[in-house]
């Protein structure tokens, strides 16, 4: 360690583990164990393994073994929800150490073996509305080549799975695990759907970079959303105090929403069939079976290199512009 | 398994291979073989490290044993690429089972040896484009501290380096594996580039969340395009019926689009030396050495805490007005 | 290997190896160790395992044996830290070869030494601060549920957390790492922050994706910043001309910045206690207790069907939008 002495280190350590001391919100400690993050993406591997069974295995899946298969992972499963669904429990209800071995530790055991079992039941549920976000997705993408593509690659498909199935557990009333998957998905799709949102069958979500969907959210069915797109609350004044209230909006079936619109309150009612343009910021509800969209903001022209010298003169349409 | 016995367990199982009947087409099952995305990925990895090679390996790369190095990484190539071209074009083709031992699966091994090979000898002219983006990204960034830290660390490099290599995949006419790629490097960048875009030399994407680059965009070459930029279609009416279709932008050399600028439909071009302003919204082709703006929506000002009570007047400049 | 001979995949690897020589400036050869991405992603694990202590981590963290954890985790990170410093160090000095058993790579060896125990004492500093960017978070959502969600899920807190972390490397003239440090947060929550950045205590960053703090940002405290805001420079023109000018712009304290608005340029002050509403394009100073907002750009309404037929009166409020 060069120069460094024993004592130097020993002073590191001395200075950080008082910081524990002086900063405990920050550091889980105690007989509580950790829920572990890889052991909750680990899940939503499994999961995703068991729904679009094949798709992301090495192994071939073949028709005679296919109830081994799917046993196999529903046993895995059961066993790993059953774990990190009661440490959640533990955690959320502040108990630990001295519960651990308590009549209260040993119904929330039970309470966890009981909500994994009741979850892996919704599962066949969600193929099925699944299947109808596929669908949609390979319909309406004249870029998508089929639907395996779509169930291989499209990002969108990926961020819906993970939802569905956090929004399942949190209706449970499973604690913290639904938003950890949800932020899973949105570091790997840039797509932020909070579990607590809800969502229709035929969903479709393209690109998806920077998509928001907030807690309240209410959205229908044959729903397509672009790039950039929030569906958020009007303000966070108030911060906690505003838990529990709708803050985001509603969007009724076959509504489209096109790239970096903003659609905002909880009383905002987007009704049925209504095509929202790009960039549009909307915070009062929109009647059904109407179009909006932004006078395209005015442009201004010149020939480069001078600054606002010889203003061109060009138009760009303004009527009903969508990206997508 | 506490009070859930093993015929509630089997009743989970069999609900869910029910689904698999039900919904046969979000599972791959049968005799073909499914294509690894994470062999996909080690894929991208060994072809990077080919690339950029020494960048990003543990192992020193030294001059006498450089021969070596690229050897040992084009045999595994080589071995990877077959086997994953060779299963996507059975599955695009929907041949597995009996196929496997009939003389078509045969020619289609043959044809994936052939793809690989030919794919490998492209590497040598995608280096020599791939140092012109690295020079761009380094010469157009004030905050570059040197070409290293580009290729270490820019994920607009990363994006375009896996772009490009897809690119080719995908006009030799191999299927799924080219989206597979592109979408990784999405997942990784926010970058969202279609494998059937035509990209010139010297591209610089910088910053690059949420850029959208669709199928059948043309680029030029020494373009600048800055986060959030959507080079897009007009309608997604039509859905798969408008597969094929150019639908997206023609951007001519020398072009530069700032930050959240979209650019849309497949009769847009955009002229060579042309500066698309920020936020620009452009659905009509612009002609060469133009600069196009937004005309600055009109802001309003007020007193925190009175709501639209005296309006301050302040002015911001609406001129060339560029987000990088 | 079929049809294709030993000598074609001579062809292949000699093609490649030539192109090396051709284009230097992307591969990192010679006696320079390169710098392992993968190791500078276990420093960060490391760290944060060091600061959120028990959070992410498989073994329970009890207090008697808290001083042996942080012990362990600190004599790895030293370990770690000196190595990679050391070959930055020597990259960016250009001295690779030679250097190796000099009086001058010893230097750099020492330096190395110095610069990651410089470094860790730190960390208890920066645990303090980081635990007031958690308050902020968890007291300005409604939808947190509580503090060990907000360290266990929020983007916006690993991102923050990566960048104090890189800020402090970067201080320290560390090169190369920081900024690698900052693309990995990136590359996970859609959110580039400049390791060069300066920005206080109580940053709350909600959904993340999409944003961009340029290098020479100032950043006061109690600052709030929602997705999509862009803290940049006014134009890349010049580029490495202008490395180190101010480019980006200065932001007071108890600023909050709501979605998708552009701040831009060196000289630009945002006041404190300034609200910028969603989309503003700021590109002059705002003065103290301000709140700023875009008019609301028209928009259009249509019944649906017909296009720009008989437009129908709806108002949006054009007062102060705030999406989050």
């Amino acid at each position: 360690m060069g120069k460094y002495s024993e004592s130097a280190i020993r002073g590191l350590v001395d200075a950080i583990v008082n910081s524990y001391e002086e900063e405990p919100d920050i550091i889980w400690m105690g007989d509580m164990d950790p829920i572990d993050p890889a052991q909750v993406q680990a899940i939503l591997d499994d999961l995703r393994n068991l729904i679009f069974a094949g798709f992301y295995d090495k192994r071939k899946l073949k028709p005679d073994s296919v109830e081994y298969y799917a046993g196999e992972v529903v046993e895995r499963l059961l066993y790993e929800l059953r774990k990190q669904i009661g440490k959640a429990l533990k955690a959320a209800s502040g108990s630990g150490g001295a519960l651990q071995e308590s009549p209260k530790a040993a119904r929330i055991e039970e309470r966890a073996e009981q909500l994994a079992v009741e979850f892996l039941a919704r599962i066949p549920a969600l193929r099925a509305i699944l299947a109808t976000d596929v669908s949609a997705s390979f319909e309406g993408d004249p870029a998508a080549f089929s639907k395996d593509e779509v169930v291989l690659s499209y990002p969108g498909i990926f961020a819906i799975t993970v939802f569905r199935l956090a929004h399942e557990l949190y209706q449970l009333d499973v604690p913290l695990i639904p938003r950890m998957m949800t932020e899973h998905a949105h570091s790997l799709t840039g797509i932020d759907i909070h579990p607590g949102a809800t969502i229709g069958h035929h969903f479709f979500l393209d690109h998806g970079t920077g998509v928001v969907i907030g807690e309240t959210t209410v959205i229908g069915n044959f729903v397509k959303i672009y790039q950039g797109v929030s569906l958020g609350a009007l303000s966070t004044r108030g911060g906690q105090l505003q838990r529990g209230v709708k803050r985001h909006p509603t969007i009724e079936d076959h509504v489209t929403i096109y790239s970096g619109a903003s659609i905002l309150g909880g009383t905002t009612v987007v009704g049925e069939g209504v095509v929202i343009g790009s960039n549009a910021f909307i915070t009062k509800s929109v009647p059904e079976r109407t179009r909006v969209s932004v006078k395209n903001p005015e442009l201004q022209y010149s020939a480069s290199g001078r600054e606002k010298a010889r203003v061109i003169e060009l138009e760009q349409d303004d009527a009903w512009y969508y990206v997508i």
